[in-house]
């Protein structure tokens, strides 16, 4: 079997995570990993594969077919992103949702004129949730879409904490109420406020010396991030953390509720994930998609995707014979 | 707004179903029902609409744009698909698993000859379920796949306990076994017997005179149809069946359950619905495959497609501007 040849741009926690995929599906291989650190100093777990400085990738141009960009969306993407999909197919987990237009736009221009082809905002969500967002509405267009998030690690919020003066270290999950994803599963088609669809819950070691009430008081009126959410915190030391919260938890639930015909039959549609490790499962999202970019550019496409703009079978190592007489 | 034109072909339960769903997407139209009856006896619920014989379809060629097939797939799909196929862009929903590939093979011949556009087993199982599990495989090649139905009325079974001797009426409703759903959401991988995975509730009026330990036993042992299964049976009067059973919900789970990395880490991938009435949502899937259809067609592809070969996209009414914003 012809192996399709991955490029990894970007090596923290989804770029350790596509290295693993990859070794999950047979038909890849990791051919190098690009890094703006010192490449002497990264280590990475397969044998036998160069780890690069991000100035010489155009070297390995015709040696890679699909690079997985694993920056971050809020700097890093919208300026590497471009540069690169002008020279390789690329996909990236692209997330500030406010921002998809502009960067879609960047991407395309720098895709098309490359001849390449780069799959934008490939993950959970944006993603998979995306996905059965779209489906669900399709179906049933008339109806309300609920997205439930956790319980899970928040990275934004969990940095937030740890900026709060006093605190050492800290870490935050968010959490759906349960009372408010069953109003939503009854089909009452309620309407819901931020505080009702979510608690926070933090973890957090004092530095020596600090005052709780004023830590625990600061986190709780913090505008954009706590302020409008039920917060709980909770002081728990150094080892506790490492203990007991050194994983990636997350997951969520997307659903719409809606209706048909002249009595107003209800349906639920409802798509959930409960993952392990929140950037091993965006990685192996991330791997299916850059088969669908390797076999859609080999097919001559060009240009920027969505999860959306990606026909299913092209994300599975089956043949379309296979796909319809073992799934369908 | 050019409408996309749609005919109706068979007029039961799910041809009801697609009249109605038109009625909910603005960008369709219901330009005729056919029918193997006399279209004189047929009433639909749209005013203005003809029904006419299936004998007279040809005429209207030029007028429709997708024909929805309402029949079943025992018999009248696998004769009139491909015949179908020939002369018009079709939607279907063959649920006859074994012969899908068969069926595939004779509508795409029968398509790419007429120039047309054809999707097969178009529903939710055969359908979303079947997606979902391609979806869910692709991202976690390492794991296993469960699919749950109900609770909900299975026409076959229901019929199969109307054919046994002192049965005037009855209806079976297929139930998942909660605890093995739990144990499957669980992450443990569970081997699940047929028995273990489902119950049947049957619901029976009996004929006068007719006995009763003799018909419950006559359907609890039926082989095929009970005999692997726990099967309770209930009787009622024909009253208590038209007053408690005359809907036809249906639902289930998709749930694949997965690992990623080198530490083992677990994930569950759940899809489900829980549907007031299986003919009604079955319908609304087929009108926004109609809609994939109408437009692959127009971009001139012809032949056999399933909803694995179907981009996301092409469901929605909005623009991918649209949905770029709105849903990724």
């Amino acid at each position: 079997m012809e192996k399709i040849r991955i490029g990894i741009v970007g090596y923290g926690n989804i770029g350790r995570g596509v290295e693993l995929a990859i070794a999950r599906n047979e038909d890849m291989e990791l051919k190098a990993v690009f890094t703006r650190r010192e490449p002497s100093l990264v280590k990475i777990h397969t044998e036998g594969v160069a780890v690069k400085h991000m100035d010489d990738m155009m070297a390995m141009k015709d040696e890679i077919d699909v690079m997985v960009l694993c920056g971050g969306s809020a700097t890093d993407l919208p300026e590497i992103g471009p540069k690169l999909a002008a020279n390789f197919n690329t996909i990236d987990s692209f997330d500030t949702h406010a921002r998809i237009p502009e960067y879609f736009k960047n991407m395309d221009k720098a895709a098309k004129e490359g001849g390449k082809l780069g799959i934008i905002s490939v993950g959970w969500d944006p993603g998979m949730f995306s996905l059965n967002r779209l489906y669900a509405e399709a179906i049933l267009p008339q109806g309300s879409t609920y997205t439930f998030w956790g319980k899970g690690v928040s990275q934004g919020h969990s940095d937030a904490i740890r900026r709060v003066e006093g605190v050492k270290n800290g870490i935050q999950y968010t959490v759906p109420i349960e009372a408010a994803v069953e109003r939503v599963r009854s089909g009452s088609d309620p309407k819901l406020t931020t505080r009702e669809k979510h608690l926070r819950e933090c973890y957090v070691v004092l530095e020596e010396g600090a005052d709780r009430q004023a830590v625990e008081k600061a986190i709780k009126t913090m505008p954009n991030y706590f302020d409008e959410y039920d917060t709980t915190v909770t002081f728990i030391t150094e080892e506790e953390l490492k203990a007991q919260h050194g994983k990636m938890p997350h997951g969520g639930f997307a659903i719409r509720s809606g209706e048909t015909g002249e009595d107003g039959n209800k349906h639920i549609i409802e798509y959930s994930l409960k993952l392990d490790s929140n950037p091993e499962f965006t990685a192996s999202v991330l791997i299916c998609y850059a088969r669908a970019a390797y076999r859609l550019a080999k097919a001559g496409q060009s240009g920027a995707r969505t999860v959306f703009d990606i026909a299913p079978a092209l994300l599975s190592i089956k043949t379309p014979e296979e796909l319809r007489a073992g799934l369908l």
